[in-house]
């Protein structure tokens, strides 16, 4: 067994605090990573206070993880002991279906994705896994990236979530010079999304209601903000965009936002409200609208995001804490006070 | 100014009857079709009744519409006198804007669509369009299809608006061999949509809560059927279609018939509800599901469509009728009581 130190959350009413654990030996495909970064996701906050249901105390979340390969399984050809390494949000599959074969390992027809943390890892000893809030990780070779040197090592992570979950519909949709992309909300999601959007050749709009966010999407690289509080400049959109990432996930009205899409655009929901999603039937049977969701993105898809990162340089904007800092992290997740995402420093475990 | 005797609602509670009328005369680019058969479409019913709102009085309905040439205006070349000629939902268009030039002339962005019926003709004279229940029509020879002569001329009227609108999705979306495609709703629409899937090359599964019209989808081709009333049924199909078009318009579970969908599987709506489709965002998340809708299709496809039912002796199973049956057959149709589309006579308005 391996020990690991982390933040744990003991209940869904505790604060994450200092925990030893211990981690699985290493089996011949895996490899052990030293944690250096670890970003906190949104998601993070919700299975620690088990909003989703299910979550197993104690838990150790963060799904966004960038380390050093400390050793290898025997079997081991694709890292070598000091190389960059990254986990985003899943650690196994069962690899034989459709799904899995398809580089869609989120969505393995067989029930065998194994997420990050707080999911039963069946695909080697049924034990709970532990996230990233940690300063190591044991994982199969075949889910953990190669982290490219050139970009910079503390704002990484972040890519291998919020990055690969906007990444994915841009790249599989075919986003690209002469569309028109709208993005809807300016968080940790959205930020990314303009990013990439920008770097795949699109024309970008930040769609917003806070007028306040119109110079942070311009330093971004939007190339235009949209007020949806002004009626003018919203009537001057209608028909407008190609396509919408929206990553709003509480509930908005739709219809609205659908008729910002030229005909045959996609509405593309990378977050998504608890409540049901009110659509009008004319909403798109006017122009033959898309509504479409989209979860994460599979391995190979999440290497070939983070090479396209590297290519363009395209970073998350990060804000580096210390793991003591966590639970005020939390707080102003919550309270959207943040500029984009944190990124925790695995280093100060130690302190 | 040309003479037309037709079938017309005098207000929304009224009976359609014999009314005669003025059709204007012809210009250069337009034809005269002395019309012989014309479909009953249930939107016939609804505008009749003024149920969408803005129905203008006497209307005259149809929109489905098989005739032969019996003039041409002085600029026309596509058609000559005795050809057999087609109408479907839309008789002209700006033809300048994007849309119109990319076969989409329902989606005129200068909202200049002028439909076959209770439309103003913006185009031509600003007089309200009447409908193919009438002994002739005029209209612009670019929004005139060619009907195949090998078609069984009683039956092609549901065509021009059953067929576009259940082909034109089918060929958007590439159905083709190898896909499994699932139809919900044995009507007008949706036994078009089974015979039309199944020349394309698809597996076609008919989706129904009815088990009474299983032998309906086998005589009609059908690979499968599908009883929702049928949990056993319905699990073994979760995850299994690649398409499902949805023929239905009346409210229904939208959870359920995504549940259906493999992974980036795509429910296409060619009805839809008046009330808002209520949609959860994990039934979409869960798989990267796409919800879309189609509305009817454009000029060169309606003909492409044509062709292709030529091609593969595609027709509509319809009843023959004679004029003075119309608000009876009416009545049939909303007590879903054809198989599957009535086509009127229109030699019966000269008894």
């Amino acid at each position: 067994m391996i020990k690991s130190k982390g933040y744990a959350a003991k209940s869904s009413d505790s604060p994450l605090e200092y925990w030893e654990f211990e981690r699985r030996a290493l089996e011949p495909n895996d490899v052990l990573i030293d944690i250096l970064y670890s970003g906190i996701c949104h998601s993070d906050i919700h299975q620690v206070h088990d909003e989703w249901g299910g979550t197993q105390y104690p838990i150790v979340p963060g799904h966004e993880i960038v380390g050093k390969i400390k050793a290898v399984g025997t079997a081991v050809t694709k890292f070598k002991i000091g190389d960059l390494a990254g986990v985003g949000c899943m650690v196994a599959s069962c690899g034989e279906c459709e799904n899995c074969k398809d580089d869609q390992q989120q969505f393995c027809q067989a029930k065998k994705t194994v997420w990050t943390y707080n999911s039963k890892d069946v695909m080697h000893d049924n034990s709970i896994t532990f996230g990233g809030y940690s300063n190591n990780i044991v994982a199969d070779a075949n889910f953990v990236l190669r982290v490219p040197e050139s970009l910079d090592i503390k704002k990484v992570a972040p890519l291998l979530c919020a990055g690969i979950t906007t990444y994915s519909p841009l790249k599989r949709w075919a986003v690209g010079a002469g569309h028109k992309v709208g993005v809807l909300g300016l968080g940790g999601l959205g930020h990314m999304a303009v990013k990439i959007a920008v770097a795949m050749g699109a024309e970008v709009t930040m769609i917003s209601h806070s007028p306040r966010k119109r110079d942070d999407a311009a330093l971004l690289g939007a190339h235009h903000f949209l007020n949806t509080q002004e009626a003018d400049e919203l009537d001057s959109r209608k028909s407008y965009f190609d396509f919408i990432i929206d990553t709003v996930s509480v509930p908005h009205d739709y219809n609205l936002y659908l008729s910002l899409l030229k005909t045959r655009g996609v509405h593309i929901c990378v977050g998504i409200p608890a409540a049901p999603m009110e659509i009008n039937g004319r909403s798109i049977m006017g122009g033959n609208k898309i509504l479409t969701a989209s979860s994460i993105g599979g391995i190979q898809e999440t290497q070939d995001m983070l090479d396209f990162c590297a290519q363009h340089n395209i970073l998350p904007e990060t804000e580096l804490i210390d793991i003591d800092y966590v639970n005020e992290a939390y707080q102003r997740v919550l309270d959207s006070d943040v500029k984009y995402r944190f990124v925790i420093d695995m280093a100060s475990i130690e302190k």
